[in-house]
């Protein structure tokens, strides 16, 4: 549990680099940082921006207190000049970026962090550890979504991650478009809808699965879910309606070979009479075991393992360089043929069908406006105020039209070059 | 950031559990909780516990608020009955398990929670979170600090992960073996060493390197280190000791090709006088990489994403399962094969010499007791009291005495069998 904020949350380093730079005279230099990836996680087409809206609350409640102060010194972590100016440190620059829910591509600027030198490179371990997680199971959850062809998606996963990495990942997933969670804190915390009905201990505590199932009823209704594998699926499927009757809402599936049992289970329910009771299946699904279930009578899926870890790619793989500093593009040599330096304004290029063909960042200028153009970045601090910004459901359909404009190949789960190409030049 | 306590931290379904068995009375029944691993990931020969400490600590917060309460009433989640049990709720049960740095295995019975069904069942996306994600990165670290041979390793993988996992991912490093850290948090929380210096941004900043390595031992002094690959690193090399002197602390290189840059650089160094200055090298280093640089003049690594993602196995796979109610031994029938029901008590066997060679799991019941047997199991809660717990250092200590016990192939980082077999066996 996290107390009080996030300042601490924070490398060594940067209070080293502040430290040095208010002795020689450098900490004000006015510098310019960026956020990008140089490449996506192998065989994803895009990745997509999680975490700003989190990021923003932290940014306004970063401070040092005194305890946090005081143990600094102690340690030797900082000397009394640099204790005073963090005792009084409050971001006071600006920072604009890509909404969430943004598609990006390797090269696109996600996030320019202008200011003092000081001030924002004390950030970035927070921006990146917020960024670098969010983004990576926003993506994961994104292709989920993609294979699920519009069935529902219950997510699940917060028993594999760190107990507060689960409630921002449910919020990454939900703004991938996942339907709901098991999260309850996340349900409290975002408004997120939350799911759940019970585990196999309930069926094993109670004397037979009949009465864990009437036990069940009783207590939520017909419209809950009876998970009907504790023993053998068929009698289950049979006991659960037998109990419930043909109106149950749900049953589920957590284990076994689901494509086999969802058509099995729903010729069993139809055959029952529950012809409009719903299939839900769980146990380690990720985006391509839920894409081989298309053909089969699935109505819900439940992910859990693969959501909260990325699906392969837990983290995005994003950096934050100093890019400028007082006008004047900077950049580290072994980057030299990659990277371009300077503060990038970046804009995705339509057809006029709306289908997204190529990313344009400049350096140090703005693009050639063209028809179909739409700037990428927005604001989120300003002379270090925070800017209002869109409801996560907002961000949500944002993504999700997002998703509608790239080129259909980069839906595509195989393995592949991103969706569109990013063309970084330098000011024309 | 979380606020308050941590009982929301939990999956829906729980709750609806607890509902459920209220009304219908099997709420009291007397149940016996087991953590447990089916497998291991793949490639791995043995798993580390992680997390105990701070589990403990969460368990004695869980409460329930009145907002909490409120929330959960109006979005349906609980009813009256079951607000009102969640507003007295504290557990009152017992814990008991491995030790933190504990090895574990497929079947070992890493933690058994008993006490009422329903107390007991509300805690299991908690204590799943937190030694899910604790012990994943715990052997991951284990098997980095192996590799490194008795060099120090510098945990710095904060920005690839969710801020907050970050600060339990370096506790679990620390755990493990590796030095320090760069994680601020981490170091007032846990007491964990900090370090860190520059970034390249810091010489970004600067006119030129010489005015940055100038203003860094300024303000830290000769006992710093010295990034030397933002442009030209043998130069880079040169300016640091022209400028720090012979007895520069240590440069760090973080691009290029590390092993023929370490050997490059101990050349440059020694012929520079500096004889005494340490080469650290960084930059996706995983076990792997780490070990492949064993015959380089490398002093110090610092490891980051491979770390705090578990370097390819995010999570441990841990499940929390029923196995006893009111004395019954229970079992899912799809684990029927694999799986035996019953609280378990676990030794692990040992040759003479101390190799360990064997570790029996009996349920209900107790292992014939052996010259060279350890009880693997400590308490944690003893009727809702928690247990005073081993320092984290004493538990690093643990873990390093248990690396050393086990079977020479054991701590091989190539694929292969767990390093002893666990034999699971009915009570005699």
């Amino acid at each position: 549990m996290t107390k009080g904020h996030p300042a601490l949350l924070t490398d060594h380093y940067e209070l080293t680099m502040v430290s040095a730079a208010l002795k020689d005279g450098t900490a004000d230099r006015q510098s310019v940082f960026e956020v990008f990836a140089r490449r996506l996680p192998p065989g994803r087409r895009y990745g997509v921006v999680g975490g700003p809206g989190r990021l923003v609350d932290l940014i306004r409640s970063f401070r040092f207190d005194e305890e946090e102060i005081a143990h600094l010194l102690s340690r030797g972590v900082v000397d009394d000049q640099t204790a005073e100016w963090l005792a009084g440190y409050r971001f006071t620059g600006d920072i604009e970026g890509y909404a969430e829910g943004e598609l990006f591509f390797p090269g696109s600027p996600i996030l320019t962090v202008s200011g003092t030198f000081v001030e924002c490179v004390l950030l970035e371990t927070l921006i990146l550890s917020v960024l670098n997680h969010d983004s990576a199971i926003a993506a994961a959850a994104a292709r989920m979504v993609t294979a699920a062809r519009g069935r529902g998606l219950i997510e699940m996963g917060s028993r594999r991650a760190h107990e507060e990495a689960a409630v921002a990942a449910t919020r990454a997933a939900y703004l991938a478009g996942f339907s709901s969670t098991s999260n309850l804190a996340a349900g409290m915390r975002y408004g997120i809808p939350t799911a759940g009905t019970a585990a196999h201990a309930f069926t094993l505590l109670h004397d037979d699965e009949a009465a864990a199932f009437a036990a069940q009823v009783a207590a939520l209704g017909k419209s809950t879910t009876l998970l009907v594998d504790t023993y053998d699926i068929a009698q289950g499927i049979r006991t659960a309606i037998k109990v419930a009757g043909t109106d149950l809402r749900a049953i589920r599936i957590d284990s076994g070979d689901l494509s086999v049992l969802a058509g099995h289970s729903r010729e069993l329910l139809d055959s029952l009479g529950a012809t409009e009771t719903k299939i839900i299946v769980s146990g380690d699904l990720d985006e391509f075991s839920i894409a081989a279930l298309a053909a089969e009578p699935v109505d819900i899926y439940g992910a859990g393992t693969s959501v909260v870890t990325g699906s392969g790619a837990p983290t995005a793989g994003l950096v934050y360089k100093l890019v400028e500093v007082d006008g004047r593009s900077v950049v580290k040599r072994s980057e030299h043929k990659a990277t371009i330096g300077g503060r990038k304004t970046a804009v995705r290029r339509h057809k006029p069908t709306g289908t997204a063909i190529e990313e344009i960042v400049v350096s140090q200028g703005t693009p050639e406006s063209r028809t179909g153009d739409r700037l990428l970045q927005r604001p989120y601090f300003v002379g270090g105020e925070a800017a209002v910004l869109p409801s996560l459901d907002e961000s949500r359909e944002h993504l999700r039209q997002g998703l509608i404009s790239i080129p259909w190949e980069g839906l595509k789960l195989s393995a592949g070059d991103p969706a569109i190409p990013v063309t970084v030049v330098p000011a024309r």
